[in-house]
């Protein structure tokens, strides 16, 4: 889940709303698994330049740091993520998002025969970012994949050049449909939501539309004269059944919220021509 | 779950079945909570006269640690839980099974509006018990309650005395149906094992057949080849779905097993005349 | 450690300062234990009434999450603390600072013979407020015990009180020296800190002394240029060595600290005539 | 610590001897770093082929599972480890012991500029092995270069190896003493144990003489009775003040252990002609 909009207290985003994210953790109705019970995280931005992170390898639902540090900082930036392991290892290196230098990065699905073409990728990270690679998940490379491809000057640019190697690597080792994804990053300003998977079967994801509007539609509800105009929610999974409050963004789709912008456009990976390192035994 | 037989390496119990205790932690399909994902615990006798116990807030269902353990063990008789709080503290003294010499406890169930009787109730615990309370979940003390009314020498009547005690309390404060409960305790050669409810509408237990029969019945089954014959589970919710192999304890019924017994028999709460315990400097 | 003045990043009082906090996590000079790793916590004012707690039961010194937050969050009036456990579990709910409504309260020292007073005083607290014990350490017992005797509405006479009867009844057990403490607890505007032990050799504590007199005797310390005039700390260990910065407070003393306020008094432990709590069902 | 001889309880290992590893962990006289409390981990054989490993970022000191686990389980091969993290992620894939198939590995010291080889060493890890690391620590890549190196079918050789091949790739990046280590592997059979540094001032390791020898000088200790007379320890720091039990092991020297065995061998590191993967961007 990512909000941007007008500062506001992390746990109002966290655990006021209906189907909210920790209910979600409990009881998922769209994603792979029902429950999503192997570590949390949140990212925000505030104080100081970089984003905070606050990650656990415990449940989200009864983890009362996490109530009370979400009750006690306001933010007008908030990623957070809850994670249903599939075999790696359940440590706080693992969990999302990740953060780089002002940059926060999440994802939801998976790089497909992950243990096959890990080593492949990971080498193709830059050789001065691979050290700062912590856990064993596949999101960790992917992110720093997508930074050694120019996230920081061209964040669509560069997760197609990321997902196109991953589908190039991925089928080399004859892995059929390589990458399956919803892929959030921010750099403080501006929020880049992904949704793709080689097979055109991907994971939902939605946007909340524009506040105004829904305001219009729904008089009733208080919540929403609390939020600003500019406010946006982008999400797995649709919190509270509010009519006309979602929309689904499409397969193969990128869409940029933040600072006024609100856009969609296609996302079509390519792999670079000359990725930065060549993978070794090659 | 609670298993007495041959020894048995214990990932055997919790990790080898189809829909064992590790499968329910993520889905129940009887219990009160579809997930249960705030800690786990494990008692098992074996080296030392004591009972060995193993708690943790994590999830049991990606803990290297609980597998790894249980792998390397090999036990005669099991006790193993998983948890779902509802609104205490997630903490290895609120997870069960409970220990007190040789003895192991757990529940399933509640003590109802836990904060309104929780004091009368940690009052009449004997006082030379009382400091061993180290967390604030309502089984710890309940435990406590039947040690004080004589656990260790007549566990049935213990627990009687001190469901009785805990009804007659709640009503004394207004709780309509006091107890929600099943429960199994034992001292490594016995495992009693309890089904009650005030209200008449018990959570499910179930023990399973006479291995002997079941092999009859299902000789293609393996796995129950190695099981010795006076091998008996004691579930709250099936384990697999083998026909003939479940039975259903009634309502307002406990079970002893071990040791070749293996009997039935009504459960009647009565409040002590007298509670052990006479509140200090009083 | 307590601070009090203007704004500032929690990080800079917990990371920055020699011998700071932290530092002292791992090598302390003058407390009893060395080592203090077996928990710690932080409680601080900021958005929203209530103070925000942050704790945990690793060692403070690697723990990623609490230098993210406190590099994140600003705040008038922080406490930090960090746990040597002697014996009670190892457990969130026995970390410092303890929190009820708007006040915090943390502790150095000890119950002396815990196990053997732990009832007498747990049947003491308010029955409105026993429900509300989560723990088993002896300072959780002695917050409440000082609420139920008016920490809300006069601190110094709570305190007072609330020793008052742990030591008689300590003494009532056969307890020597029944307690051992410096104590703090705030309501957000003011902080009271305690020194007293029933021997008269209490462990330290420090305040800092005024800011400007300290600045004109230490004009090339820059970090002091940024601390507004009232700002104050009270430390079990002086945070680096500048002399003239700390004054010890002498034995049986408390202060009052904030909002210009500024004062030493003598403590006099007195037992209450009528301790509130008459045990329920008496 | 490690332990082979008789099979014994783990916690007598862990918890009985005066200046124990747990006390260690607190305590270090002769470590790098005055206290160890960034996680622990112990390895051991016993039911079924591959070693159990229990591992946890907590302090080892007041774990409750680690003293009940040991408490519960016989081995005649125990490894034990306690960490001061220097940097890397506290995490339990961070832990020593690190394991592989039947084989245990652990290490005291650091291969130095670690951010700066890392990438290196990794890629010359067998790709067949590279997705196996899960952790960030250097520990675990060094055990992957021993496995790559041949460790499974002669230990000396393929710690010469890859401490070779360390110390060429420190030096090609300009570190200049590579690597300060006391090592210790096993196959659950033999244990090596290795003292070395590049700049020839390594820690300490020590190995217990002859069990027989020390029960004729010391009579009066009635633990020595209990243990066979093949049982060793080796140890960074002595256990106990027996004068007599404890030899140094040489600079430069490794050690077998086990099966009657006892040897002491000089230790040369070199670097493999043909290091199986070649570094990327070469």
């Amino acid at each position: 889940m990512a909000y941007s909009g007008s500062p506001i207290r992390i746990a109002e985003l966290l655990y006021r709303p209906k189907h909210s994210l920790i209910d979600q953790s409990l009881h998922s109705d769209l994603g792979a698994e029902t429950t999503n019970g192997d570590g949390f995280g949140i990212g925000w931005y505030g104080v100081g330049e970089a984003p905070g992170v606050f990650r656990s390898i415990e449940p989200a639902w009864n983890n009362r740091n996490l109530r009370d540090v979400t009750e006690h900082i306001e933010s007008p930036l908030v990623f957070a993520h809850i994670r249903a392991a599939i075999g790696s290892a359940v440590q706080e290196t693992n969990c999302h998002p990740f953060r780089y230098g002002r940059w926060l990065f999440m994802h939801n699905g998976a790089i497909r025969e992950w243990a096959t073409v890990k080593r492949d990728l990971a080498l193709a990270v830059d050789p001065s970012l691979y050290a700062s690679i912590e856990g064993s998940a596949d999101t960790e490379v992917f992110f720093y994949l997508a930074l050694t491809f120019g996230l920081e000057d061209d964040p669509p640019a560069a997760i197609e050049a990321a997902v196109g190697y991953i589908e190039e690597t991925g089928k080399k080792h004859g892995v059929e449909d390589p990458i399956q994804m919803t892929v959030a990053t921010t750099d403080g300003r501006l929020t880049w939501a992904f949704r793709y998977s080689s097979e055109r079967d991907s994971r939902t994801l939605f946007y909340s539309t524009d506040v105004q509007t829904v305001r219009n539609l729904h008089p009733e509800v208080e919540a929403l004269q609390l939020l600003s105009d500019d406010a946006r929610f982008i999400v797995s999974e649709p919190i509270g059944a509010l009519p006309g409050a979602w929309n689904a963004v499409p397969e193969w789709t990128y869409g940029i919220v933040g600072q006024g912008q609100d856009s969609m456009h296609p996302f079509k990976p390519r792999a670079p021509a000359h990725p930065t390192a060549i993978p070794a035994g090659v």
